[in-house]
């Protein structure tokens, strides 16, 4: 694996001492020398540990439980049911259709709900509590596919299956068909996704010395975990404080889900006056969390003769699962990048969620984008190749420019980087050559063909019009009297290198060096709500609360610096820990020492929130999200028509940043985003049996891609600022994942000449697609 | 006891909902239902317990440590010594003469220095490798009074005993004598005082997660603990973080010594990685930590036959012990109060501090004035007399008004009260009644005596101009979604009742209930080095703090509503936890979840600093402190002729304290300082044997008042705003206690007809005054 990462904005690399360079992780060497502890790693005194007793049925009543048998064995503290919740039993932070622990009378929805909780002196003991709790069910006909959901003969939640409509209306779809030369249609559908973050879910809840409670564990979302625990014990927020440990990975999946492991460590906490520690082992993990949402989309797409886009309409069903969880943000984000990235006057998006007996889906790196770009992007090939133009060309002629406006009709700003992304990946890729090269391949071997993938999208940074009301961010960074500084912000780092980015930050801003910058664990103490860390907002948003409390403090002890000096403030210069003027200098310590003597207060809270959007959702119409990253990638395949076997042989990708905050981890994430989606695209699939039983519950059965699989990458940023980002950033977490569906399909359509309308692509499917061909049976 | 309190400024009594009321103790139920946690309650998985060897000689050189034996022993983890520091040996804050443990070649200075520690699985695992350490000494003769200490022969410190000179000049003292018709001069000789908390100091060192240490212990000042361990770990700032438990009183006696535990408690955390609990048993408790200053003070007093004050020249001796820990500020405190509370314009003193070979001598509620004004206020008593003019009107003559000048030369601001506490006490006791009918007694009862005694004092709130860089506080107040309001400040609840303060001044300033305030245990963390919780500063510096981050958070809150209902934000009116304006209302929490949705940030900094003082310790003149209460107190006892027994029936004391937050604690702090005041007068007694090993190890041979020896209270409170004090505020802590020792002692002269000119006054020192009046040997 290598990476040459090609630079636009040349200009910009270097401007700041720490700003745009490739920075060393800040919490790099603990974890590499293995010093970072997880939360399975934390014991406190008096420990106790839960095992969850999970339904073992997709849908059934509850119409007893007996735990008399498992209370009696050594080492069984207590079973816990929904009897013992003093607040409501509900874990859902969107939706309120989640309860915590199924009661005797109510509902099992899908195999991995909890029906109780047996706490223990060990993790063996509460094992065997689990297997001796005796629960009996009348077991009803579960719902498992989205056909079985829409027919609404058995409801998975009254009063019906489809829940959560969403639309887009732009222009008029119908006068935009009748305008084209030709109209295309098609449907395509896409399974689960599992996170295979490398730690599990776990929680420690801990009863605090004065009445509240302490949650610690791995998680995105403190703020998420704070209300879900106050809710289940009827607290209020005050007496509830959560902590995020070193987080093994996320990518979505340690969003919503912490809650549901916090709130039950919680109430286990607060009745039995123990610490509690609740780690799911990866069987309970893969059976409970949630997953990347399966999708099916219906196509329609009008197009001039010149490849000039007209009409765009869709229809797109998502499998929620059992509870709705975060589905109505995610299927409002397909929505929203349902009719792709491109300038077209006229669009129709209709999106409803369904419930299965399943596994609830949730939030996953992406959001319900990736979906929606796998059917579009293949949507574009397959209209360019009917056309008959280059599949570039065909996508360049219709980017989207600063000024134009997006499918839902939001005028894009200065920043938007959209061609540029198409000039640098055609530059990257010498993409007619390449065409020829892959051409002269496939002609001189029978049994290996060669594929170019190219797939162009675009991404809202931020929680955007749905999720304005969350979307603001603090900080609170305080200047020691020694001249370090110590940041808190409401952002969590799962590995994607928040720490770092807020470092730089702090450090560009206050002109201290940057390993006297100490980012601590996010801690709901000390920074009000800051939303949670998901849709590649976080740089954006606690990297401005940063700024804001840095420059403040800065001001203050420039002013401090100068009265000293006898200069005026302006004309005081401070970078790389010194203070100077015209008529001397001193350390950034020095400094720091200076003001504590003078009493000039060294502590500040910064806060950035989102201007407010203007989407109307009677219309389908407005500004969706606060800004747009766009990205183009171009891949390289290699389909082995023997065996069905596809290999990613290279990535071309450029991605519009804003800025690049620490250019190593936004290389990082390009890398890590690939490699997900494209362990989604070819070989992930979640399977269940007919009785809604769940049989991939491990990794040996359930496949993920690893360093093997990792093709070659050539990596370029565009840089064009957001005025809004702190130096210009916009997001990368997500759009690094999101056109690689689509492009792997792409490049996998062109290997083997035939459209791939469904992921994974197992070498199953894809040689089922060339059995087709012959007209033999499927 | 009864208390009836007099309120002068009834006009501002009930103003505030809160402010001025007599509340509830907001932290007041977990304590009497025995749920608070102290740090001797609270245990951590695998956690050590530590016990110090201590040197058994007052002076000696360590010529070797044998721990081989000990750590041999069972449970025993390792022997730390001075050779295992990481950073610098040096336990004082603001003296650095002070080992953590004493290092082989360096000499032990008093039999409760340190010179080891064993690390081991239990407590009594640690005491039985204490006992099993063995230590060479070369005994040196120690240094046991401060005659000796002047002799300045064998010296405790190089290059002298003799350290600290402070000085007062103001006017001409020689001019002033000869001006005067009468001087007066007299030598007066206080001793020891234990603080006698009820909680012995302990502390819990944790190591972190991230590399940190974590401190949890009963303290004072967590910033001074944080610097020390940061100091004997060679660790920066930002890498300790210190949290107050719940803490059992404290009276000076944990403002330094928390950091002599808690940095040894922190190496032994370091070097072994695990939690270390260390605890000291009372007996170590009273051997080990530093005790009120024992003083020798000469004064020499010129008045006028009219009783007008001419000049007061005082020289003052203390007995900093073996180490300087606070002694320099003790002493300058001393310096600042020791020509008493009266208008003078020639003013002489010369402070000294000495070097013994006894426990190091530091804080303790009053800071080196109660025994200086024992001296003066018996001076004035004494004066009185011979001049045959009312004690109380001859105090009364020379009382301080607003814009006069102090003994230092500080002109007093509009809050100065004197004249109105001695026309209270003088009311509240119907003096001259008081002194008949004690007359009356005394004639009837040839065995027991009574006699009444007065005493005015002032007291300097803040750190005042010698530590001035240190006099800031801050405060972090976050309003939660849900309209709970969360405050964490810099400064202590050590049972004061600093967290109702707190409560009650967010209450009213954010217009809040005061059960929706939320006051967290102290923690460095979250709020910048606010300076120590002592000086009775810390209503009004961290109340300031407090105030005016609620009034920004109130203002952001009435901005939000005021838009939401279309009007003005000066027609808002917020009291009682609702918003209020002409055209519609809503409750508190309403208004916190609107901001919460509309991204208001709801969290806030306060700072608050002392103007800068003018002393110039040159010229021994100027600002020495930010404000002044004063007091007065009357006092009546009976004397028993047979025992010399003494009890003190009935207490009048009037305190001006710029305004009550809470009634309830000022009366709390006036009963309980002058309890403790009277124990230090009648009964508190610190002895050594020649060899300079403490004879009064615990409390059955070092005796303290109990609630039978407490007498009547009449109390009455002078409010005159002070304009810096949060809703006038200025301080109670320890005027309560610093004119108690002069009022008790001048009551027993009176009963007894003759001076006393030394405190403790044993039955045995006053049957000795009595004997000597017969001309028998003493």
């Amino acid at each position: 694996m290598t990476s040459k990462p090609i630079l636009e904005t040349k200009s910009l690399v270097g401007k700041g001492k720490y700003v745009g360079k490739f920075l060393r992780r800040v919490e790099g060497m603990e974890k590499v020398m293995g010093k970072a502890k997880y939360v399975a790693d934390l014991k406190m005194d008096g420990m106790l540990y839960v095992k969850p007793v999970l339904a073992c049925h997709a849908h059934a009543v509850v119409r007893a439980i007996d735990t008399s048998k498992a209370e009696r064995l050594p080492g069984v503290v207590r079973v816990v049911t929904a009897a013992d919740i003093p607040g409501q039993n509900e874990l859902g932070e969107v939706v309120h259709d989640y309860p915590m622990l199924v009661a005797v009378g109510d509902k099992v929805r899908f195999d991995g709900d909890m029906v109780a909780l047996v706490v223990a002196n060990t993790a063996e003991a509460a094992q065997r509590g689990v297997e001796n709790v005796d629960v009996k069910y009348e077991v009803l006909q579960p719902v498992l596919t989205i056909d079985e959901a829409l027919k609404d003969q058995i409801h998975v939640h009254e009063p019906s299956n489809v829940r959560y409509f969403h639309k887009v209306r732009k222009g008029d779809v119908e006068k935009g068909f009748a305008q084209s030369d030709y109209v295309f249609e098609d449907t395509f559908e896409v399974g689960y996704q599992e996170h295979a973050y490398l730690e599990p879910q776990g929680m420690i809840a801990i009863p605090d010395i004065d009445g509240g409670i302490t949650i610690y564990g791995s998680m995105q979302c403190p703020y998420y975990v704070q209300s879900a625990v106050a809710r289940v014990l009827g607290f209020d927020l005050s007496r509830v404080k959560v902590v995020q440990t070193e987080t093994g990975g996320a990518f979505g999946g340690k969003e919503d889900v912490p809650s549901y492991i916090a709130a039950p460590a919680a109430l286990c906490a607060y009745l039995t006056g123990k610490p509690v520690k609740f780690v799911l082992s990866r069987e309970e993990d893969l059976r409970m969390t949630s997953k990347r949402h399966p999708v099916r989309v219906w196509l329609r797409v009008g197009v001039k003769e010149d490849g000039t886009l007209m009409a765009v309409e869709a229809k797109v069903w998502g499998d929620m699962g059992a509870h709705g969880t975060l589905s109505p943000i995610v299927l409002w984000r397909s929505n929203v990048h349902a009719a792709g990235s491109y300038r077209v006057n006229n669009v129709k998006v209709d999106v409803w969620g369904v419930y299965t007996n399943k596994v609830p889906t949730g939030a996953f790196r992406g959001f319900g984008s990736p979906q929606v770009f796998f059917a579009f992007e293949s949507m574009m090939d397959e209209i360019a190749g009917h056309l008959g133009i280059d599949r570039l060309a065909f996508r360049r002629k219709n980017a989207l420019s600063p000024g134009e406006s997006t499918v839902t009709g939001q005028i894009l700003d200065e920043s938007t980087g959209a061609l540029e992304t198409l000039q640098q990946a055609e530059g990257m890729s010498n993409w007619d050559d390449l065409l020829k090269k892959v051409e002269e391949f496939n002609r001189k071997d029978p049994l290996k063909k060669k594929g170019v993938g190219i797939a162009h999208i675009h991404y809202g940074v931020s929680l955007g019009a749905m999720g304005n009301p969350l979307d603001a961010s603090g900080a609170f960074v305080q200047v020691y009297k020694d001249g370090r500084v110590g940041i808190h912000v409401g952002g969590t780092e799962m590995g994607q290198g928040m720490k770092t980015a807020m470092a730089a930050i702090a450090a560009e801003t206050l002109g201290q060096k940057i390993e006297m910058i100490k980012v601590y664990q996010p801690d709901t103490s000390y920074v009000p709500d800051s939303g949670p860390t998901v849709a590649s907002r976080t740089t954006l948003f606690s990297g401005n609360a940063v700024r804001m409390a840095c420059e403040s403090l800065r001001e203050r002890m420039v002013k401090a610096f100068a009265a000293f000096m006898g200069v005026k403030p302006s004309l005081v210069e401070v970078s790389d820990g010194r203070f100077r003027c015209p008529v001397g200098e001193m350390s950034f310590e020095e400094a720091a020492a200076m003001c504590d003597k003078d009493n000039v207060p060294l502590s500040e809270t910064g806060w950035f929130a989102s201007p407010k959007l203007s989407w109307d959702p009677e219309k389908g119409f407005g500004d969706a999200y606060l800004t747009y990253a766009f990205a183009t990638q171009i891949v390289v395949v290699e389909v082995d028509m023997i065996t069905g076997a596809v290999k990613v042989e290279k990535v071309f990708t450029s991605h519009d940043v804003g800025r690049a905050i620490n250019r190593d981890a936004v290389i990082g994430q390009i890398q890590g985003g690939f490699v997900q989606g494209m362990g989604y695209a070819l070989m992930e699939f979640v399977q269940y049996d007919e009785s809604g039983r769940m049989l991939t519950e491990n990794f040996n059965t359930y496949v993920i891609p690893t360093i093997h699989e990792t093709p070659k990458f050539e990596i370029s940023l565009v840089e064009k600022p957001f005025k809004l980002g702190p130096y210009g950033a916009k997001g990368i977490g997500e759009p690094s994942l999101i056109p690689t569906p689509a492009a792997v399909a792409n490049a996998v359509s062109h290997a083997i000449g035939k459209r791939v309308k469904r992921l994974p692509m197992t070498p199953e499917y894809i040689l089922s697609l060339m059995v087709r061909d012959e007209g033999e049976v499927v």
